[in-house]
């Protein structure tokens, strides 16, 4: 296909006219489709029902060490569920705490807790003049409206196929002391599905910071979300290669079942150093005198052991695999060799990245709001919604049926051009 | 019998050599119990059992309103839930978002939140000098451990049969802008198991603070908790009275099913006026996607309605109603007329309290302990662990079997008095 820019003016206003007349026969068509949410399909949902028949009235609810799981205590969680969250992302049970159906409430309270009670004894960031955070873009928004909620400056880091730019990260870090933490989604990132390279992840382990209360959040929120049964990514185990780094403390790791049983009603985690964890219990010992254990014994139970998760992961990968290739397929049928956009072909996670030209990002979602098709929002993956280009879009292809994904992605495409064609012919 | 305080000397010390020798009799029996413990005991909480097959993977977990429970969203709860939890504290649904498994996480956050952002737009605390918390004592331990834990200063308020003093209430509250919440539990208060009377509520409602941003925590844990099926107590609705006053935001009211269906895999709430809710929603919406939606319908689908729970608490009633009867009959049959100690007939609530003679409630706890009895710590229930009296006691009788509280009551009541004649001997 001949790229746009390589286009006559009367070849593209012509290219243009056939494109606006699409369009409008598109958006007679009253579509109402959604690509906006990273959420599990319904039958994606299904795969894990048998996770409810786990607890019943007709055997008792009792943990390994015979906790009764009905009642008060274990603010660490169930030892086994510790055990089994902790395999999914390859660290001693010992440094992980279980909690209830949020991984993201654990990394509020994270913040919130080091805004009010500073980290392992260091100055509340409450009292300090300027507290930063660096946010590799495109990221997630969830976690940047945490930061932003607590007035925590946000600083862009770009992302490369092999993670963020390590050497802006490493400057900021070694010399900024008001630089207090990083958002990592270091596995099928949330947009791009890109995967820390293995140096990546070592010279984030051997960062010299220049708080010694900083910290890494490392949300590894897919870990195992792989698309394809063959082609699949795995990262270094970044809380073994800070202890080996001499930086033991620098690392909070996240993770959660919520794409793996339920979205709503899984089991979260997070991992650390000792030294973390017992400054993390001082508050979570008076926030809670425990999680839903039962929840967590559903979940041991159901699963069993990592391989468990993993032949479960299998059946999400046949549900959603389709869905992704079907957008792909038309993203390069479509679009490829126009150069009026690129995408990263994610190995596992929930979304796909498109990066369109500069400037267009916010017409292409409106004109696919005004045909009927929902993408996240214009800037939602910057932090304080503000893509400085106006390129990135995050295509969301688990929720929807395959038919709609196919009818909303060629509407999208169709967007892409008009968009791209208005902007070449101003 | 006859008091101890109308004994001659040499009677006093006749008695306690008496005394000193049953205790090493008592002390050589080895006993291990434990009555310090607010939590249900197993049999209480095999009355739930059928509530963990109320969501299996036979039937939809959908609510009435068609949302999958199993996916993401619906922070404010399932709508249902939302009633039932309304109902069973006598506000409107509307004024109510139902959470996780655990209220005090939610008064947690509240506290939290007032610090990091403040309350409706007033200055957060974090940024003030001084933030107080009125705290009746005796109260909970894990209400003052949160305030202490955020640096906020607690002053005692004495108890009275009708609730809290309420003029140093409003004094303080009307005259110290400093003063931001006070801790209640106004139904069956913990430990002593008073409740307000209409004209403590009214005069609540009607409080005028000097700080905008006062709020009155009012933890309704045991609203449903009767122990007798005729002789029940029942508070006023603060959120109306508060309305009817002209304060309507005055107030966050919190409950839970810890002590209904199983304390660790219940369902929380918070009441508050559309004011207060939305404040709340601003941090609850960037911390969670939702809460355990899957939880809350198995709730709404075993209770049905508030019917259906005060059915249920009859069951609990008739299952902890021995038990306190047992604690209270050998205090009654073994300390009654001495005067080494008072205590309320609760009758709701979880706790009997023991006053003992001002200086002797370390002596007496330490004794028991000794003795293989192990209540709650002395001073737990007044803030910074500080009995000023060193006298309250609290004790909790749910969770070992009658059997085990009865000689736990023995040993308890054996070290009153020795406890209380090696003082009345000094």
């Amino acid at each position: 296909m001949k790229s746009y820019g390589s286009m006559s003016r009367d070849e593209l206003l012509s290219l243009r006219q056939d494109l606006e007349q699409s369009y409008e026969s598109a958006k007679a068509k009253g579509q109402k489709l959604d690509m906006s949410r990273g959420k599990p399909s319904a039958s994606q949902l299904d795969l894990g029902m048998a996770i409810l028949d786990a607890a019943n009235s007709s055997r008792p609810v009792v943990s390994e060490d015979g906790t009764d799981c009905r009642n008060y205590g274990q603010p660490d969680g169930l030892k086994e569920a510790r055990k089994l969250m902790a395999d999914m992302i390859g660290v001693p049970a010992e440094n992980v705490i279980v909690g209830g159906n949020s991984s993201l409430s654990i990394m509020y309270d994270m913040v919130s807790r080091s805004m009010t009670h500073g980290v392992m004894g260091s100055t509340p960031w409450c009292r300090l003049d300027k507290v930063r955070f660096l946010c590799p873009v495109p990221g997630y928004d969830r976690h940047f409206a945490i930061t932003e909620h607590f007035g925590i400056e946000m600083i862009n880091i770009p992302m490369d196929m092999s993670g963020p730019d390590m050497s802006q990260v490493e400057k900021y870090v070694s010399e900024d002391a008001s630089v207090k933490g990083i958002w990592c989604i270091p596995q099928y990132s949330n947009p791009q599905g890109i995967s820390y390279s293995d140096e990546t992840v070592r010279r984030f382990a051997a960062l010299n910071p220049a708080a010694a209360d900083f910290r890494i959040y490392w949300d590894n929120a897919y870990v195992a979300h792989h698309i394809y049964e063959e082609d699949q990514d795995a990262i270094l185990d970044i809380l073994g290669e800070c202890e080996k780094a001499g930086h033991p403390d620098m690392v909070y790791e996240f993770c959660s079942t919520s794409k793996i049983s339920f979205a709503g009603a899984g089991i979260c985690a997070v991992a650390s150093s000792q030294a973390n964890l017992d400054d993390i219990r001082k508050s979570l010992s008076l926030q809670t005198i425990g999680p839903d254990k039962i929840n967590q014994l559903r979940h041991v139970r159901y699963f069993k052991d990592l391989a468990g998760i993993q032949a479960h992961m299998k059946k999400h990968a046949a549900s959603i695999r389709p869905k992704f290739q079907a957008v792909l397929e038309t993203l390069e049928k479509e679009l490829s060799g126009l150069e009026i956009g690129t995408w990263v072909k994610p190995k596992g996670g929930y979304f796909i990245s498109f990066a369109a030209l500069p400037g267009c990002a916010k017409a292409i979602i409106s004109l696919c709001k005004e045909a009927g098709v929902t993408l996240t929002g214009a800037g939602a993956t910057y932090p304080y919604k503000n893509d400085p280009d106006d390129s990135n879009i995050r295509i969301a292809p688990t929720f929807p049926t395959e038919e709609e994904l196919k009818q909303a992605t060629d509407l999208f495409v169709l967007c892409v051009k008009l968009a791209s064609i208005r902007k070449l012919c101003r």
